[in-house]
């Protein structure tokens, strides 16, 4: 059947469940937090791979096996983020005892016709693994007992001698590098692990090896997307958080009020933002039907022309607390304060700049990131696109990097 | 001999050059300029890379292999950033070529006695190498021929069947991935180009293989550190330009002006900015002894208390422009505006806030970032001490982020 896929691709019919081990140290990384465990954006790296598996429909459960010594800290993370399908399983003291330890608790959850026909095991560093990937393991897991993903190799690979010598390299084109995710049926994984060895559960590392070896299934191998990059060391992270804020930046929805001069600036601004590849739509307000802004938007520029009018901006961050209770991302305001020149030479409407600090640091509580920008309408026209033209660049600036330590500045364009 | 080393290691005493392959064209960027040529804070990642060779006082020549229609752009960058050891020598159809190509030029370049006895092989998108392991790989080449930078797998190697199943995987001990960069004597890698094959120059990949099958040199194998990783993917770019900025905003440098009140607030600056991990310097001027500073700090804090003071900015800028006429990174430099409590109040001391941007946008186009920061100088200790930390944090990230986009703007903290 069809059901909820939304890509026009066969649904999955059958129960399908993740093991996420999540055991390692982060040794590579050279931080003191276990790298699943850093935060980017003020979220830790682990929770974006679980949310990667929580909005495919298809997934049932997910199983995270951790270190005795994080079970309190995953807790913590799955209660902050209102994770919903999430099993915290205690690892060993291995990859494939905690992966083993996982398959296990998944055969303890629920009642038999619950049980996984296939399941799949992915690395918590892993978090950009999309749907219509997991899909396709997840069917040539089904058909052919195990699949996993695989990745043209980076480097060369070549076989040293004892003495630290090359011996031969090897020949690139018939080598792949095997990478996650992988599936495999129920059956498939569960016999694997009851019959390996010692030595398997303590030094191994592929389990498309034990499939191999233990149950003779030879894994379907899929080349996947390079999304599916792994952090490995504290460089990565930075790359990660690069991608997260690339992807929170390509758009903003801009407030007007339904007022004409606001109207005029949208458009005006809208060219601007869209020089800088930021996709800007305008809205009168954020009720009724664009009521699903609060929802589906990251960032928010309130305009503001004739008056202070920092309760738009007030009435937008209780909306936006009100619609989005436990916000994954940090979402960013833009109060646009437009000054005609009349205004700009009375001293009674001087910059609200203490009131704008201190809503801020009120928000930057709940996630929300204020910051101010302020200009002249000014009857010159290129003076004009000027301004608008910077309120642009800093508008994306501000949106792209997302500092809290700049919230509550009001600049000027 | 020792002569010019600082690290008390045994000086190279033979020559050395390099050729740098830079033809690629940058596909799994995802981006339409090669990688090589992509902007790191205002400058082409290859140009960070012929700096990390041209540093090395015991290298001699550096050959840059582009692309024909790169020779240009190439030109302008050595230029523009004043690169002195540099040949540009055009492409050949597939890297092999390339390197024999920058391999000929080499022969070219001056008579006998000054040709290299040690050809260092590098990656133009692998900027972090250090001149430590080039040490090694230049030495391990004389000595044994050739010489190579290996890295543990990072993911299992497995073979394929033909029709895209698990054929085996790979004992990944046995195995190394090998890197760049690599050395092999003169001698070695010319004859390994003479006698190899047409097939060698299409497909090939590694100049270890060429060396082993051609003149039967076991090339050394040597563990490089992580920092020898390749820009590959758009998002690596991200990832290197974190890492610069990282490295440039460990420490900062604080201009008191030699005022009582200024050395104070440098004090107490100091403390927040050690919670940041950024180290501060308070100095009183950038003359005499002091103007070392100019040459080897990236970024500058201009203590003004009583008055404006942006006269001491433009010094500091002139005196910066002078220092430093081709600044490989932009410089940032914070103006910290402290006012005392009456001056707050009256109107005759406002902020010089268009001054400010004009300043920062003359400033900018000489690589130098302009930003303001703009606080009370209060009586209230806690009140003082807020500022002081947010200050901090506000000077970290502007430090941090070198945001072209907001420069000339005085914040509050
Ligand atoms: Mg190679
Ligand atoms: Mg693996």
């Amino acid at each position: 059947g069809k059901g909820d896929t939304c890509s026009g691709e066969p649904s999955i019919d059958f129960p399908v469940s993740v093991v996420l081990p999540a055991g390692g140290t982060g040794e590579r990384t050279g931080l003191h937090t276990p790298k699943q465990f850093c935060s980017l954006l003020g979220r830790p790296l682990i929770s974006y791979t679980i949310q990667a598996f929580e909005r495919v429909s298809w997934i049932q459960h997910i199983v995270v096996v951790v270190a005795k010594e994080s079970m309190g800290l995953m807790a913590d993370i799955i209660q902050r983020f209102q994770h919903h399908k999430v099993l915290v399983v205690s690892g060993g003291s291995t990859r494939h005892r905690s992966i083993c330890n996982g398959v296990l608790a998944l055969d303890e959850e629920g009642t038999a016709p619950d049980r996984p026909r296939v399941v799949i095991i992915h690395d918590a560093v892993r978090p950009f693994v999309e749907e219509g990937f997991l899909r396709e393991i997840a069917v040539a897991a089904k058909d052919h007992g195990a699949a996993g993903a695989i990745r043209p190799l980076v480097s060369t690979v070549i076989a040293t001698t004892s003495e630290g010598f090359l011996d031969h390299s090897l020949e690139r084109a018939k080598y792949r590098a095997s990478e996650m995710p992988q599936g495999f049926t129920h059956h498939v994984i569960r016999q694997a692990y009851q019959r390996c060895t010692e030595a398997d559960f303590e030094f191994g590392t592929e389990c498309l090896h034990l499939a191999l070896q233990y149950c003779g299934t030879n894994a379907k191998l899929i080349e996947g997307p390079p999304t599916l990059w792994k952090v490995t060391y504290k460089k990565d992270l930075a790359a990660a958080e690069s991608v997260l804020k690339e992807s929170l930046s390509e758009s903003a929805c801009m407030i007007t009020g339904g007022r004409t001069a606001a109207a005029a600036l949208a458009e005006a601004f809208q060219k601007a933002a869209g020089a800088l590849h930021m996709g800007l739509d305008p809205i009168p307000d954020v009720t009724a039907e664009n009521s699903r802004y609060l929802l589906k938007e990251s960032n928010f520029i309130q305009v503001s022309i004739n008056g202070h009018c920092l309760s738009e901006v007030e009435a937008l961050i209780k909306a936006l607390e009100e619609a989005n209770p436990a916000a994954l991302h940090p979402l960013v305001i833009i109060w646009m304060r437009v000054l005609t020149e009349d205004e700009a030479s009375d001293s009674s409407t001087a910059a609200p700049t203490s009131a704008l600090l201190d809503m801020a640091s009120t928000a930057k509580l709940h996630q929300i990131l204020l910051y101010g920008i302020q200009f002249l309408q000014s009857k010159d026209s290129e003076r004009w696109q000027r301004s608008v033209t910077r309120a642009a660049e800093i508008t994306r600036t501000l949106i792209r990097e997302r500092s809290p330590a700049l919230v509550g500045q009001l600049l000027q364009a």
